[in-house]
């Protein structure tokens, strides 16, 4: 394994192994739980280096193992795996390590049910239960034309991947209009709830709003959002469950 | 397995082996009938002892085993399985139980269709069809910042317990605004079965009014669904299939 | 197997087992493709005696098994199997094949996309495309209370099977409020063919209506329904994937 | 092998096996990812004469094996696997490769979310993310009353085909009212993709219509569609992910 990993396991600064594990199982959590086709990718801050971030290789996310994990400096150059084809839009994860210390992890994705909070006029993603508090304190949507006028959609450059993470700013979730969304956490577990549950609360939203009388619904408000993410214990509940789903 | 259990295998008092198995089933039916996913929970009044009831300690339903099956008072503390986790909701189960002596079983659960009806201005969970009758005496809804204000939405107290219990009434089912719905039964049997239809019923719902001319749509009448409530087999035939497919 | 099919089979007048054989493939098939749950039945007529039909016991679908069909006579009482569980409603079956001589199976069902037809106010389910030629006839709905009055909602009588028989007329589905669906064949394929199409025509019109200006939709119309219901091919390319499905 | 083939791989101008296998591979995806059902069907170029093309035998999708591709040339006359039952609208086949020289495989389907996009009066399939820069162009809807008058919806001729062909024009993709959907590409994974993300779409775009005020979305302009369709590496990458779940 230590020829798959490449250079950085010969180094006293590789990546533990126990992280390098449970990101493997965080990509396939994030297939089974619809938050990702073939597409999107999921990263983590290195645990020996703040300045450096860890993502497979151009990969599904199903398909990655262990010895798809790359070393990335925060301009996304890649540090192992020298001439392997990489994410293109990696600059998604460096930009938004380079401005948010507080993030160690970062979830891009195109859940299906995140796409139309994106691009339908008027719409807001917003807290419908208590699984989603983190949504409370907003969720901005990311209009690319206003960064990179008419491009390919894809956060293909530094400039692009600043501009993504601008308009995050200091929130848990952004979307992105006609592409996705990208979804931060203080863990790998709580980047992966944080994309589980926004896609939860997008399906619910949208049948709220068709319920209710002239669409309204009740939202949590910012301090029941506040008081709901002071919680522990859930992300831990969650993660149990859906690492026992994919290593059955 | 005794040692598994806790002391109360030790005890003529000690729950049936056969209620454990079942309820163990019943954990297992309740996430693949997509009633709970990592979050909601099971409870059974204890067989020998009216003022105990069982319930898993903090696990999602689907990794409950027999050995986690947790003997609380009505209180809700724990009288095994000292010092571990548990669900901190757990004074939803033991506050019904102190005033409903007819109900034998607990459900509290996120069911997707349900939280929807909770949430949007208006909305009213009625019996769309001969599956459930049980809706048809009514189906509140717990608006919890009328008991508690601004919260995390969690009953994690004996006072929101009891609030949530008063609001139930004598109904079957009472939907949790911002959080989910808690269904309750004579038997775990029928509390499942109540969880699995509701759920049903909401989406169905959504879909009639969607359809119907000016969303109008024919619902059981009281009548309706008390002639449906008097029947018997039905649960039991839905309990062969749904033990099957979660056994094989 | 003989002392478990009981009588039926020690005279010439047994059911063929081929007949038998895909008679309890098409109880899987139907569970397999969500047109039943736990409840729900199908029949078929005898293939030795016109007045005779085949079902199984009180059991989901799911469940059947060769040793479980019984004999019925169009009077739907047992010939085999005695003092055996029996599906209440299998008066259904037996009132249609009376007045329908040409049908030769029969499927009742609470199909989840076909329920909201049922109790929308003004809905109607139509032919949205080539599977489904067989609506364009139309498709009643059946309103127990005008045969009943107020009621469990279940054919439990021959006077119950009789106004159903009568409402679903000469067409090929009947629509009941507040519970399901029946839809007959001139075979088992057919009727589990017209069963699963009908349930997704439901859920495509709902989707069109909603998408169409004023909810407007360009359906079939009754010379394209009944020249689409002059193929042949379908149904048995249909059963062989079908097949193949719940046998793997 | 070769005597299921038939004649062609007798001769020099056989197809590849690895055309081959990709295209049995094709057949499966397309069922898991839910194009098609029982119905539906992928034809692919022939690799050693563009006047001949290769498609199965009429069977599902899923049960397509490599003993069931025949060759037909491009009036969509059999080469190969004589006196079979064939797909009655191959005819959609051969006369979109006599007019569309840039055509490498083509796929009909009914896939469930197109449906109510060739139904519903006034939809317009459109492009609402960077997964489907190839809707851009336009998306035309096929009456088949146009060129046929009453029918059974189903392209059962060589003029009916030349009418489709001519419906499809220069674009990627045509719905068919009643009936479901063609798309095609240049290479057998390009048309795969685009039948994939095609349906996605149609979701995604019915759920923005919902959610959008008076209906309103912003879906990708005719430039960012254009730019997308120049990425190289998506189709391989899904195409990788797809083959996987197919495979195990």
């Amino acid at each position: 394994m230590s020829a798959m990993l490449g250079q950085t396991i010969l180094t006293a600064n590789a990546p533990a192994p126990e992280l390098i594990d449970e990101f493997v199982i965080a990509n396939k959590i994030l297939f089974h739980q619809n938050v990702v086709d073939a597409f999107g990718h999921i990263s983590v801050r290195h645990d020996k280096d703040r300045n450096k971030y860890l993502m497979a290789r151009h990969l599904p996310p199903q398909l990655v193992t262990v010895a798809d994990i790359v070393t990335f400096d925060l301009d996304s150059n890649p540090l192992t795996h020298q001439e392997m084809a990489y994410y293109s839009e990696r600059f998604i994860h460096g930009e938004i390590y380079k401005v948010r210390p507080d993030v160690v992890s970062v979830v891009h994705c195109h859940a299906r049910p995140l796409i139309p909070f994106g691009t339908a006029k008027g719409a807001r993603l917003r807290p419908i239960y208590h699984m989603t508090g983190f949504l409370a304190v907003g969720v901005p949507v990311f209009e690319i034309r206003d960064a990179g006028g008419m491009t390919d959609m894809l956060i293909r450059t530094p400039a692009l991947g600043k501009a993504l993470a601008s308009c995050l700013c200091d929130k848990a979730v952004v979307l992105m209009r006609g592409h996705g969304a990208t979804m931060v956490g203080a863990s790998i577990r709580q980047a992966v709830f944080r994309a589980v549950y926004s896609a939860e609360n997008a399906t619910l939203q949208m049948q709220a709003h068709q319920l209710g009388q002239d669409g309204e619904v009740e939202f949590l408000t910012a301090e029941e959002g506040a008081k709901v993410e002071q919680w522990g214990r859930s992300i831990d509940r969650a993660w149990a469950l859906w690492k026992d789903q994919v290593s059955s």
